[in-house]
């Protein structure tokens, strides 16, 4: 999405919508309702939403255990003593972290990566945070706490699955259990409606179902 | 959509996420996508964002000839002296004038009521700028430039209906000819999916259609 250019003298509406226009997903129809929306509020309330741009900005930082987004350091999670500290979750992005809190099917800690593998766009492991991962296992090594299982949660995407398949290779070589999530269909989609792969990956990984009552 | 309540001692992320999702069509996964943007953007980028909100709720206010938002007072359409003053379009909200100007088809003036008729939310005809309207007609008449057609464009809705024929019946009073926006099919609608009274509209506003070439 290209929001094009604003000529100098736009006056403050047109400023605003062309601003709120470079949000993903967010085009300039939308841009306009949500701008016209704003002035009809009053004052206090787009000064919350405002302030709250800014200080998200200014004080959510990277975790410098986890690089998860945070207000403080470590995060709440590394720093929460009742989560298995050796079962360790990689995600691409910080927005991943919050998708599977809000799961709650993860007790461990998390590992942001900031990206994906992506020789197109010259992303190679140097740019992902794989050494940031093996200094903090090592960490834990020493403190006697070792990872003993790195569940892999990238994208089920291409890159995400190149990126999962080179870390994979990666951490095995240093002796740790490495795993990924379930491929299969997701819950509420229709059959009719799957890709070839995911039907593919949901036959071959089919389950059991018992009998009886 | 209501996005619930935040605890008092939530951190900025929270917040964020709180306050984007107060945003019409936005909900708590839209928001959290939305916080996740900004928080990968540049500072300079969030600041734009954060001002143009506060700089738009400061600097626009109501047009004092037709209501609609603006920067400067009378507005770059009211004081547009190549527009046609004897044509008023009557739109229910400053938006309709930008989705209308978008159009290009309109080359007169506007007056925005700021609302529809709407017993059961208690909001009568005083409560929209009528009588603002009236007071406009009448000034115009006395500079010897009268509004000769008021083209009533409210929502197609029941409340933009009976405001529409409200404002007509109380406009033709003063001897304007009073029209409104055509109904019919719209351009790119399946008529398959047209409801009945758009149908039946559509078929008794038929239109002739040349034959030859």
């Amino acid at each position: 999405m290209n929001p094009g250019s604003l000529p100098p003298r736009a006056d403050a509406l047109s400023r605003l919508i062309f601003e709120l226009s470079k949000l993903p997903g967010v085009g300039s129809k939308t841009a306009a309702r949500l701008a016209y929306h704003l002035l009809r509020q009053d004052l206090e309330s787009c000064r919350a939403l405002s302030e709250s741009i800014l200080r998200a900005k200014e004080e959510i930082k990277p975790c410098s255990e986890c690089f998860s987004f945070t207000d403080v350091d470590p995060c709440s999670i590394c720093s929460d003593s009742r989560r298995e500290r050796s079962l360790l979750c990689v995600v691409e992005s910080p927005s991943d972290v919050h998708a599977i809190e809000e799961s709650r099917m993860h007790r461990g800690l998390y590992h942001v990566l900031h990206g994906v593998l992506s020789p197109i766009d010259g992303i190679g492991p140097e740019r992902l945070k794989i050494t940031e991962l093996e200094a903090r296992m090592k960490r834990a090594e020493e403190k006697g706490e070792p990872i003993r299982e790195v569940v892999i949660a990238t994208n089920p995407s291409l890159e995400g699955e190149a990126t999962a398949s080179y870390l994979s290779r990666r951490l095995r070589e240093r002796g740790v259990r490495v795993t990924k999530l379930a491929h299969g269909l997701p819950f509420g989609g229709a059959l009719e409606f799957s890709d070839r792969r995911t039907l593919g990956v949901a036959f071959e990984n089919r389950t059991e179902m018992g009998g009886g009552s």
